[in-house]
């Protein structure tokens, strides 16, 4: 971070005019102060500027465009990638994204309110219309000159289409790695893989798409509605993607509605607001174990040294729970499991529960145990009781903990909502208010009759 | 998961013969009992064989290949891109291994033995040898004349590294995009950027080498040493691994060791000792808030109201701080912020936490009041003391909770721990000791005199 603006602007504009990499230029001026930045980006030549604009990774993209002169943010617009400039309009102000779109050429702004239709997170929402397509009467010889002519203005060209020539449904797709190595007077769908293209509808979860590329090992992949393509989804943006999709259910998990801008760029009251909202909805939900606790307060008052476990039980239950809920979501995610193994999952964690709550559960005698022999602490004469109480608890509490847990993802994705939803602070809050009353219950059965 | 294993092993060979994709036919293969996989294997020809155990996703490929006869095993491994094979090698057992090397061509068993050599996690150890290089005095027509011949068995052959025809030091990178546009006399030196290629170090962390593709929007980068390619990391082998980090860090956010198996494969015992290795350990580290509150026992007793209120107080802690957690672990990773930057952090985290507990604080007051005026609880008559001991402490807790948890990411960096270690049940546990601590203190102070 840069604090002494006004002397480093010029330092800046030299920094940035040599060869570097657009990447390392976009990182210089987000350093900047927006009036720096502008600056500099004045400094650039125009085919280095649409460079700029084209990383997503350029923070305050939209804002900046907007600052900028009506005609210089049209002529970028229009020479910068299409599903890029689709994520800058995106961002506009309503009244602004009509004027802005009002002075673009007819055809591009039928491109992007194509693209601006689909809903945010959708295939056709990220899809970009500069791909390569020939139809399938060509030679490798003519689609070969064709991909020479039309490169600059590609996202990609290692990814051909091949559609028929008259109705341009898609057939084939071919890489240019197999295209270079054919004849020049071979037919170009002779030579491409005999396979039915892997596609995507508009209408797709990028999170899908990205399993798709992934799992073909393809650096884009055809965007398609009925036999037409509308564009194609590239390796990078589901590599951009994928980083977003991390930090929301880091976010998410972490109990917490997902930033959707960086840490230190957030301003101050939006993120309370997104930060609180959650916090709130738990200490609401959790006030339930106040309630739980009246109600045993006559047990209480009769067994005061019973609260003093209440703190290590009642985490037990949480972190087993968590545990529990990561292991789940993410094997979710990956679709190592789909929603109807939840009866698998429980199956798995019942058994798991039970062995790790006895482990918990004797460590906890042991300790009781421990302190009573070594003089630490009295618990009364009944303290193998205590002992006990904790420990049979503790089984209960891990065994609840790990199902619940494990349960909720699947519960939440049942209900149609993301599992990735089950935060850790949900699942302890959850657990929370049962294990007091599983803790409460052991206690009235074992301590019936001495303690209570 | 198919169950009727005799029967339908036909079927499967029969539905993996035709066009599929080889990641569906590795898709069919893991969901068989092993038996089956490796009969329908052998009804597959030679290169689709290949093709399957290049895949990462195939399940037990080590094992699968270890109950193979070994010249076919042998084959197999020749014919396989390099860095999949090390991979396979790598879980092989240490007697099999070099059994296994030794029945190998010796210039491969050579570049195997370099690529193992490297440690897990690290640039070399995922890296291919297959690339293409090619002296800097080549012409256009000649490089593609090369590529051509080549093809086949290079992992990538979009990224063209040119090196010095004598000295083979890098010197710059291409696109095959690039090479195809220019003119078949040119030399290739003159149309590649005139630019450093980006590169990794064999030792740099596979995550950083995955910053590096994503930010530069690379298709391979080159990994070197001095100035000698070793090999290339492609955009592929980024994916897998981003995805397996991202497992890693979900499982430990949850608070446990990361399985390093799906799930429903994971063996019982190694997940129970993975996950109850940490269980334990904040097990009796929260012990500690047992002896917290032995040391307000008196108070506990004269005041046993206040013991309602622990679990609601609690929690508000380790949620909030499990939120700032969050915050902090994602930024560190997309390096919005470094090591240096925890004072800013601080600075944010204070003034935040400072709000959410008032928030949380306010309603705690609510509840309080509007419990004793419905009549739903008597609080005693110092009920607006308890009311003013909860709000204060929570405001306490919470900044307690938020300063923490934004805190130990950077601690557990600077001493030299992956930052994403601080876990949601390890925050928790962290605060839950203080937040008890703080609690009594409080009450100490606004109920002297009255209550204590």
């Amino acid at each position: 971070m840069n604090e002494f603006s006004p002397v480093d602007d010029g330092d800046v504009a030299v920094r940035i005019a040599a060869h570097d990499h657009v990447a390392d230029i976009v990182e210089a001026l987000n350093d900047q102060p927006r009036d720096a930045a502008i600056a500099a980006l004045n400094e650039l030549p125009f085919e280095q500027t649409v460079d700029v604009f084209d990383q997503p990774d350029f923070d305050d993209a939209a804002e900046i465009m907007g600052m900028l002169p009506r005609d210089q943010a049209t002529r970028l617009l229009s020479a910068m990638s299409v599903d890029r400039a689709a994520d800058i309009i995106r961002e506009f102000p309503d009244d602004e994204r009509g004027a802005m779109l009002g002075a673009l050429d007819p055809m591009l702004r039928h491109t992007l309110l194509n693209i601006l239709g689909y809903p945010e997170g959708s295939a056709g929402s990220i899809m970009t219309t500069e791909y390569v397509s020939v139809p399938s009467d060509w030679t490798v010889a003519r689609t070969l000159e064709h991909i020479r002519k039309v490169e600059r203005t590609r996202e990609t060209v290692y990814a051909i289409y091949i559609v028929e020539p008259t109705t341009h449904a898609l057939l084939r797709a071919i890489g240019l790695r197999r295209l270079i190595t054919g004849a020049p007077d071979d037919k170009i769908v002779s030579i491409a893989p005999d396979r039915q293209p892997v596609t995507a509808s508009p209408l797709m979860d990028v999170e899908k798409v990205a399993q798709l590329i992934t799992k073909y090992d393809l650096l884009a992949v055809p965007v398609v509605e009925g036999d037409q393509i509308l564009g194609i989804v590239t390796v990078d943006d589901i590599i951009d993607t994928m980083i977003e999709e991390t930090t929301e259910d880091v976010h998410r998990f972490g109990g917490m509605e997902a930033l959707d801008e960086p840490y230190m760029k957030m301003r101050f009251l939006p993120m309370i607001s997104k930060r609180g909202g959650w916090l709130c909805a738990l200490f609401l939900s959790e006030m339930l174990t106040a309630s739980v606790m009246q109600h045993y307060e006559v047990e209480l008052e009769k067994a005061i040294v019973l609260t003093l476990f209440i703190p290590l039980i009642m985490s037990s239950g949480g972190n087993s729970g968590s545990q529990a809920t990561s292991l789940v979501i993410r094997a979710l995610a990956l679709r190592e499991i789909s929603l109807s193994d939840w009866w698998r999952v429980a199956l798995r964690e019942l058994p798991s529960g039970l062995v790790l709550g006895t482990m918990l559960g004797l460590v906890g005698v042991a300790r009781i145990t421990l302190w009573q022999h070594l003089g630490f602490y009295d618990y009364g004469s009944h303290w193998y009781l205590i002992a006990a109480t904790v420990g049979v608890a503790l089984i209960g509490i891990v065994t609840f903990g790990s199902l619940t847990g494990s349960m909720l993802p699947f519960i939440l994705k049942r209900l149609g909502f993301d599992p990735a939803s089950a935060s850790a602070p949900f699942v302890a809050t959850l657990v929370d208010v049962t294990g007091l009353a599983i803790y409460f219950s052991v206690a009235l059965v074992i301590l019936r009759g001495t303690l209570l």
